[in-house]
């Protein structure tokens, strides 16, 4: 009799972006002439810079002929692209990480869920709230939890509030947690850390022998130079810190797919009878085992970000989007609407207006707006009272976006 | 204190192919002038066809301007490939397999190592042995088995040896297993499954409520009318099995990455207290929490797989490696050794001569003829004594190979 994973079961039925997709085809099948703008999910909508482009075509010509035909490539990324992250991303700010230390991967979706293989089910962790669902849901699944309470908290986890009275920056925890989840600049709440909290951070883990999980998916974004981009630019988060980084958002690869995770050989973890152990041979085994690496013809196009051709058109792509930030917080500023993030962040995040609930704030700007964002309540608890507006549209659709708001709840 | 997961620790250290990698580098080393023909690892060595070329440069312009654009797809993949696989590989054969059944992925060793996470951690695992590597460490990795015996076994991992005396078709278990591996057409005895043994797998599996992990990624090379492809053409099959197809073997993708598994509706599996649950939702919440979809340009790439033009440039590339499959076997046999696979499959799996162990045989092969092959003992206790060379090269380096071969034995 084959058995389930049953810690599936625990996971709420409703995840976010089903239920903001429900709600929407419902409204549009009742004004089938609304031309609605959605400003929800975060996904790119600007195409792929020309050098990225030139690339992939130029890979997908090689595949066309036998003498430079590639089959299977390493597991961890082709040394082209590992070299230019560990150059571009790391040592050119003065980092110490090597190319054997970065796993190029599919996403850091998929790289933030498989981390939790390589750990043991007996971690404490902690999360932001409102957090990335990602991270809480491959906890469930992993079996780290109990069940989920009314407000959707699960059991056994470690949820660290962000709100506008601690400026969306978590107290550290009282408690000693083992495996802690950071996300700057932060989906959803557009903060930033500060060399001084990640610091704190990083001294905390030290001290508790935990390990962060620094997620800096959107670390293009910062444009304030006292803004770390990466966890490494504090020292001795190479024995406390693995980092995620991905080219989704930069170089438009949300559909493109790829990504790539550091895990330092600094970086250890311990056996239940307390012996020490390295974490990126740990990591090395399960990338080698359970993946076959990215597609050539995409790692080729994800290189060429690091062109200079490649890196002056990521910048005016990562700019545009900043200003359709700008121009959003300012609209909705005037509207008189308090508004968080999307500075150094492609997400704004604000206070409904009259305390409304999200939801009931989502079904406003519908009805009202015929805009769609993300309610705040289904990043997680502290998030209620909260919304989300992505900055990833075109500029056209954000002008009109602004309007409409403005209208929606004048 | 971060804890690791200890199961990896159980893991052998020696892999297969990095041993071979170290002996191959060291005879290089020592003989530089070597022309040394690698028939070890099973990667394909021709272009990518060129319907599927050209389906793949029309995406990446597709991806180059605004309005054809893609971002994030669905998870599953996209309607066009989905629906394309059902059609060609399943309604078209006659099976009842629906695109909403079908998860398309970036590779087949990814499925079945992570098809693992919806399964309970109780449940007793069955392995062909020889046997593709990544089936037992993945279970070793999720904590399904003790540590591993002298002969490379792991303890609670149920092993089916499969032998020239068994025509290397294991025999049904006496005891009840829960999940059940089959590979067919085998990796790496080429050995295939007729009908009848698929049917008693079904039988068997039907009435121990066991799950069958089917992986027929060497299907393609199937030329014998009466051997299935899939086992869906087994009936009762979709309430007891999961297939794992790839486009790496067919349409020469192990270095641009595209598979798909078939999760069946009908497919149940069991909590421990008895209650049965549907398979398929468990799978579609791993797939969409835990992966973001395939390439766009990719699945563009192996849709093109099932053009007109596609399926007969496919059919062409299959043809050339089993006719290099041919030249291998013929000429092995007039060498005087003991053959078997070769013919629906692109290996050839042979008996060592003289009775030498697997490894000792790869150094001779290595010495005298400058020939990589993978020895059977790499693949399982069962293998010593055998020995796997790969229809995967160019028809002038198998020619070659054939010479070489017979005179290092001669």
């Amino acid at each position: 009799m084959a058995r389930i994973n049953e810690n599936y079961l625990k996971l709420k039925a409703g995840y976010l972006f089903p239920e903001i997709a429900r709600r929407v085809n419902g409204f549009v099948e009742s004004n089938p002439d609304a031309a609605v703008i959605k400003l929800g999910i975060g996904d790119v909508t600007e195409p792929l810079p020309p050098a990225i482009v030139e690339a992939m075509h130029a890979a997908v010509d090689e595949m066309a002929s036998r003498d430079s035909f590639h089959g299977y490539g390493p597991e961890q990324g082709y040394a082209f692209l590992r070299d230019a992250i560990a150059e571009n991303d790391y040592k050119g700010r003065g980092i110490n990480i090597g190319a054997d230390e970065i796993f190029v991967s599919d996403g850091s979706k998929c790289d933030t869920g498989n981390i939790l293989d390589i750990f043991g089910s007996d971690n404490t962790v902690a999360v932001q709230d409102p957090v990335y669902p990602v991270y809480v849901d491959t906890n469930v699944m992993a079996g780290h939890t109990g069940p989920a309470g009314d407000d959707g908290r699960y059991e056994g986890l470690v949820y660290m509030p962000c709100t506008a009275e601690n400026d969306f920056t978590p107290a550290i925890p009282e408690q000693k947690v083992d495996l802690i989840y950071l996300c700057y600049p932060n989906n959803p709440t557009g903060a930033v850390a500060s060399r001084e909290t990640l610091k704190s951070w990083v001294d905390y883990a030290l001290a508790n022998e935990s390990i962060i999980f620094f997620d800096a998916a959107y670390e293009a974004f910062i444009t304030d130079e006292s803004i770390p981009h990466s966890i490494y630019e504090i020292e001795g988060a190479e024995k406390c810190a693995i980092e995620f980084r991905s080219f989704s958002k930069n170089a438009g690869f949300t559909g493109t797919r790829c990504a790539f995770t550091v895990v330092p050989k600094a970086l250890e973890g311990k056996t239940a009878s307390g012996e020490t152990k390295p974490i990126q041979p740990l990591w090395n085994r399960r990338h080698s085992t359970k993946f076959n690496g990215v597609s050539y013809i995409v790692q080729k196009g994800a290189a060429a970000a690091y062109s200079a051709a490649g890196r002056e058109q990521i910048g005016e792509l990562v700019r545009f989007y900043l200003e359709n930030a700008r121009l959003l917080r300012e609209g909705l500023e005037k509207a008189g609407i308090t508004v968080y993030g999307g500075v150094n962040a492609p997400y704004i995040w604000l206070k409904t207006p009259g305390g409304l609930k999200s939801w009931d704030f989502f079904d406003t700007l519908l009805q009202k707006g015929h805009l769609v964002g993300t309610p705040g309540s289904g990043f997680g608890a502290a998030g209620e009272g909260y919304f989300r507006l992505s900055a990833f549209n075109s500029r056209a659709n954000v002008e009109e976006a602004v309007e409409r708001f403005q209208k929606a709840i004048g």
